[in-house]
This record gives C-alpha cells, structure tokens and sequence, in this order.
C-alpha cells in the first residue's frame, strides 16, 4: 500500500533481478506509473504492462550519442506532472539512486515542487559487480577504504573536483563508475599521484549478469587490456590490492553453466522453475517459448460438470486440468460441494496440492506421477470397476478429454 | 531452491527490514541453518524457528567488550561444519558481507575447505543511513566521489592503513563506519591534512530504523556534538559538501509518525497489515499482543462435524472460525465434499474468502459485516426459518458455539 501523488525514488540494483529490494519490488508492483532508466533489467518491469497500458511505463534512459535523450529537466518535470495526477509514481533507477544516480537532484525538484518523495536504496554496481567478480572492496589488513568516483570526468578538466593525486594515497581500494573513455587518462593520473603502476586492477563488464566479463590487468595495461577486449560501458574498474582475492573467490564465474546461454521453449507459465534452476546454475535464460496452453472446446467438459451426479471418479492429469475444471465448475455456479459423492484421483503430488487449495482431499495418487501409473492404481482397487469416470486432462494442446470407463483398462 | 552443502555469504542491509535484497529474503527461507551478527535486524529471522527449532539459528555476534565473544575463527569453523553436515546454510551479516564485513575473509576459509559459496551483496549502511537522513553522498557538483573507510582504526597507529591526509584532500564525501570512540582524532586528521574545519558532518545513528537520529554540526564540533546528544554504535558519520542538502531532502524524518512509538496489542497474527501502515507512516512499532487465539474444547464442533448432515445452514464468523473448522473437517478425513447439501453464509468478505480457498462459494454475505447484520440478511430469505444451523465462532476467548435455530432470532 503506497500513497498517491508520491514518488519514489527506488534504486533497481546493479542487473541481476534478485539484488533489488524487497521494498523496492513491492513499490513496483504497486504503481501507477514507473519511469525508468536505461540501466535497469527489464525483467524488473511488470509483464503485463505492454498488453494493459498499467502501470504506465516511461523510458528516459540515455543511450550514447542520442540527440533523442531525454533531458534531466524533462525528467524531473514529468516526475512532477505525474504526481500531480494523483499517481503513485516509481523512478527506477540503475544501482542506487543516490551513488551517480543523480536522486538528488530530482529529489530537490520534487522538494521544490512540493511534491512527497521517499528514497528507497539499491544496491550499487561498485559493491555489487566486485563482489560477484570475487574482489572484496574492502579487506582486514589489505583494504580499510574504499573509494567510488565517476570516471566520467577527465582528470586535469577544470571542471574537474576529483583529486585524483590524493585518491592515489589513500591507501584504499579506487572503484570507478563508467569510465572506458577516460580509463587512460585516469589510471595516467593515479600513476602520476604515486600509485604503484603494477597495482591490481580489474574491468568488470556487465556485472551481476549472465554475461559479466571480468578482465584482470595492473593499473598500468588495464585501459589497454579492456579495450583490447572490447569492454565497453557498463562497466566498473577496481584498482587495488584485494583484486588478487579474486583467484580464490570468483564464485560466481565459477558455476557450472557460466556463459552458457539457453533457450527454455516451455509454455511461458510453465517456464519459471526451470528457467529459475538454469539461472542459479549460471545460465543465460532467452525464454522463447514454443508451446502455448490453449484452450480447446470446453462445452463437453461444462456438460459433464453439469451431470456430474453420473459419475463415481474424477481423474485430474495436472494442476492445469484442476485449474480448467475449477473455473468452468465456478462458472457453472457450483463449487467443492458439487463433488460429494465423487472419489477424486490425481496423476501426482502437485496436482493432489491444487485440488487441496480447492478444498479436495484426493482420494488417491499413484507412486509414480504417470498417468499410467495412476491406472494400474486404480485397478487394484475393488471399486473402480464399472465406474463411470470423468478423466480431466489439460496437455500441451489442452484438450480436455471424457473416458469411458472401460478405456481405463488400456 | 538452494544447494545443500553450500554457504551463502547474505548482506542483510542497514536494518530496515525493506532493504534487504528479494535473492537474500529467498535464502533465508529456505535455509537449513543462519548464522547472524548483532547489526542484524530480528524482524528478518524466521519467526517460528525458537518453537520448531528450523532452521537451526546461530548468534556470533561482538557485544561490545564481551568476552564471550565468538572469534572469526570459530565463525569460520561453525560455516564449514554446517556446510559438511549437508546444510544449506545463510551467513547473513548487516549490510554488505564484503564492505567492512570480513565477507571476503569467511569465503576465504570456505574456498580452502573446498566448500562452495556464494556471495549475494546487501545494502550497506554507508550509502542507506545518509539517504535516510536526506544526504546524497554524491551529487553532480557538488561531490563526484564518495569514500567509505572504517572508523574503527585510530589515525597515526602504526597499524594504520588509511591515509587520512590524502582522503582529506580528496574532494569527495567521506563516511566513516563505526568510529564514536575515534571520532576526534578522525577529524582532527582531516582537519590537519587541509580539510577546512567548517566542512559539515553528520552523525547518523540506527540509520534506516525507525529510532534513527541525525546530529548536524561541522567537522570541527561533530565528535563533540555527538558525544553530548549521547550518540553511539551503530552510528555512520558522513563528512562533506552534500550534507547541506539534509534541509531539503529529509524525507524520512519528515514523516507524520516519525520517532513515535507505537504499541500494538493486537493478536500476533491479526497484527502486521496494521504494523506495517503505522512502520510506513514512521511509527517505532512495538508489537505486545495482549490478547490470543485461545483453543478451548473442540469436542463439541467435531461432534458436529460428524453428523453435518443434520444442518441445512452453516455460518462462519471470522477467518479464525473458518480455519478451525477446516482443521477439525480434515482431521476427521474430510474435506469440502463434506459440505455438500449445507447452505454457507459468511459474516463478511474476508471471512467468505478464506472458504473461497477451501473450495467454497458462500451462499450469503451481509452488507454490513457485523454478526447482527448477517442475523438480520438470513432472516429475510424464506429458506432459514426451521433449519438447522451449525454456528462456528472463534472470537477472542476461542470458543466454538453451537447455536440452535431458535437463537437466532435473538
């Protein structure tokens, strides 16, 4: 439950879908309206937005070059316009929105405009990138700093503030933010400061994502070495010692399907648990999927439901078939009631689940969770012979099938 | 789905419950085992793990000058351990396991007893607790850097490892983690290494907690300022040009319930939906159920379960009536099918949902949804008047009633 005519500035993570907040998740699922940057994963986004216009989805993200872009007063404007319209509004942004996220800035027009704002913190690319790269920014007894700068400005640049000459002494780990451009002249400056030229450094392209790439270098060859490798923005450079870590903790290069990239082709709602597995397992997940759940002629199952005094069994092959025979069972205006007197069988667990939290106890499931299973089941049973039985099924094509009796014995 | 035999490395934010990531909330659900520090906020611990015993909870928490102390060594024995015994295990620390969180150190000991790992960061207090207090810690011209460095080191020793005097120089904002009792000397090296004295600071203690204070001074008069308003661990101390920005940008103590504390006597299960919406206005929320879901004898409502055949009514006054009776129905091996013949009615929408979830459409719901109101709705249809009604209550004290059709004329 989020107020109107509010906006909150919600930080998106640094790419990968489970590091956003759990407030952050909530507020998005809440709003009426979320404008967002071009940083943040998509799949943060409600699916369904595209096909019901809710929420009202804004891109105002800069892509390189884009005469198009929108400009940061454009933003806070639109901000503002829909607060007014009495919209829960969410501004998502990449990383945090505080940390090169420019927040504050929209917070002060918001402020200004009288608008309510809260700010909801996420987690930034220079913690989060390192992290899965195996580089602890901070270390006992090799890091007790550490330092997050933009690179996007070019050292000796009189609009400069970044001391970079001090920065080479602190003694602490550098993380800079999005700085392949200015990568030679920086890592020129910090040399220049006092920095050793063979400290460890490392470019981490795309981090937290299925295709991070982490290219390790000394503050010397770094800008060289990524640009030979094509790394390009996003990225973070870390320049430090604890970068050496990273021979022992890169866990997450590490899993076994790292850089491997697969096409689940599952009907989209069956898709999650598997597409879910292969992500944890360090799989790059394209979903594209080639089957589709649809619904064939329902009336023979509506008239079966109709007359469903007539039969003694009801057979349900999967959690889709329960769902189908609720909805027309609902539809029909009846409910759990209508099924005294019926004994009731499922193909497997998942299915006996479903019909509990219909408020259906099964009256049996097989050992193992084929339908073939579930017959011989049956047949050892005294009372299934000569039953009448309503077998509801819900494949790939979703056809929902009636079966005599004496088809069970196939 | 978690890997057994696995160690998570959770960053469990800056204690706002909120801010932790939906990765780390996933793993701590499904953990065999947590191991957790005392920066840890409680409220994210699973609630029925000190009756159930599961997962299985370790404390290793530092209280200042305890002796008693668990020593990283042991914290790092303890994870290997769980991890052999097969265990999914979630070392969740506050804020972010590798900033200042010794993260990188116990991914170290598992990478050397070969046991896997994974690292999922959080939000560190850092960054949260001055955008709480409405600090930016950057913003475009003012700070284009932002270095956290832990406090807890004392300027000069020879163990040091911070270079004060250059991080004075450094142009950006500087946060110092955990410094109260350093705090002088910190500033007094800043100051020394050419920071002007009239820099503003600000020392943020329990940042993101609904007890959350902020002390404003400068960097001369912080340390003695905080140490008069009595501010101690956990504290975040931010140094820097953005801290001017608080007058503008404190949303959070802005709020219309900020620093009150609320007690909520509601029973624990009744209380979050109002929990929540007091925390969400700033409320300090103390939950103290004064009253409890109290079973008395249920004898007599599985009695009339058992012969439900001789109702025609049967009505429902609360979810809690609705969840008794279903768990006596299935204790009896019935379920919903059991219903069949009755006619249903609900004393209101929540009510008429939660049988909705056993399969249940109620034939009867008032407008208004007090008892007496339903009383009156059943009064006005000619199918009551003689039947047999099953009453089912489960009110504060718990008793399930049995009221015959008479009574409800009352």
């Amino acid at each position: 439950m989020i107020a109107r005519g509010k906006v909150f500035l919600v930080g998106a993570g640094p790419g990968d879908p489970g590091l956003i907040t759990v407030r952050g998740k909530e507020l998005i699922e809440s709003a009426d309206a979320i404008v967002y940057d071009a940083l943040v994963n998509r799949q943060l986004l409600p699916p369904d937005a595209k096909e019901t216009g809710l929420p009202e989805l804004y891109f105002v993200g800069k892509r390189g070059g884009d005469a198009t872009s929108v400009s940061q007063d454009e933003i806070n404007e639109l901000l503002v316009k829909l607060a007014r319209e009495e919209k829960r509004v969410v501004r998502l942004k990449g990383g945090d929105p505080l940390v090169f996220g420019r927040g504050g800035e929209e917070a002060q027009a918001l402020n200004d405009a009288s608008v309510p704002f809260e700010i909801v913190p996420g987690i930034t690319a220079g913690v989060a990138a390192p992290a899965y790269a195996g580089i602890p920014v901070t270390h006992r007894g090799i890091a007790t700093s550490v330092t997050f700068v933009t690179g996007s400005e070019m050292p000796g640049k009189s609009s400069t503030q970044t001391n970079w000459s001090a920065l080479a002494k602190s003694g602490g780990t550098i993380v800079l933010y999005m700085g392949t451009k200015t990568l030679p002249s920086i890592s020129a400056a910090l040399i220049e400061g006092g920095m050793p030229p063979e400290m460890p450094a490392a470019a981490i392209q795309w981090g937290t994502q299925p295709k991070q790439r982490t290219i390790v270098a000394t503050l010397e060859t770094i800008a060289d070495r990524a640009a030979k490798a094509g790394i390009t923005a996003p990225v973070i450079t870390v320049i430090g010692y604890s970068v050496v870590l990273r021979d022992e903790l890169s866990w997450f290069e590490r899993r076994p399907l790292f850089g491997k990239r697969v096409v689940v082709t599952r009907a989209a709602n069956q898709a999650p648990a598997l597409t879910q597995k292969l992500r944890d397992l360090g799989a790059d997940v394209i979903e594209m999927p080639a089957t589709r759940i649809a619904r064939l002629d329902l009336a023979p199952l509506r008239e079966a439901i109709a007359r469903l005094n007539d039969y003694q069994w009801l057979i349900f092959t999967s959690q889709n078939a329960v769902a189908i025979f609720w909805e027309q069972l609902l539809g029909l205006g009846l409910d759990a009631r209508a099924l005294a007197g019926l004994r009731i069988a499922a193909v497997g667990p998942a299915t006996a689940g479903a019909l509990l939290e219909h408020g259906i106890i099964v009256d049996v499931v097989p050992e193992r969770f084929v339908a073939g299973s579930l017959l011989e089941k049956l047949s050892e049973r005294g009372d299934v012979a000569g039953s009448s039985v309503l077998y509801v099924t819900a494949g790939g094509g979703g056809e929902v099938l009636l079966v005599d009796p004496r088809d069970l014995g196939d």
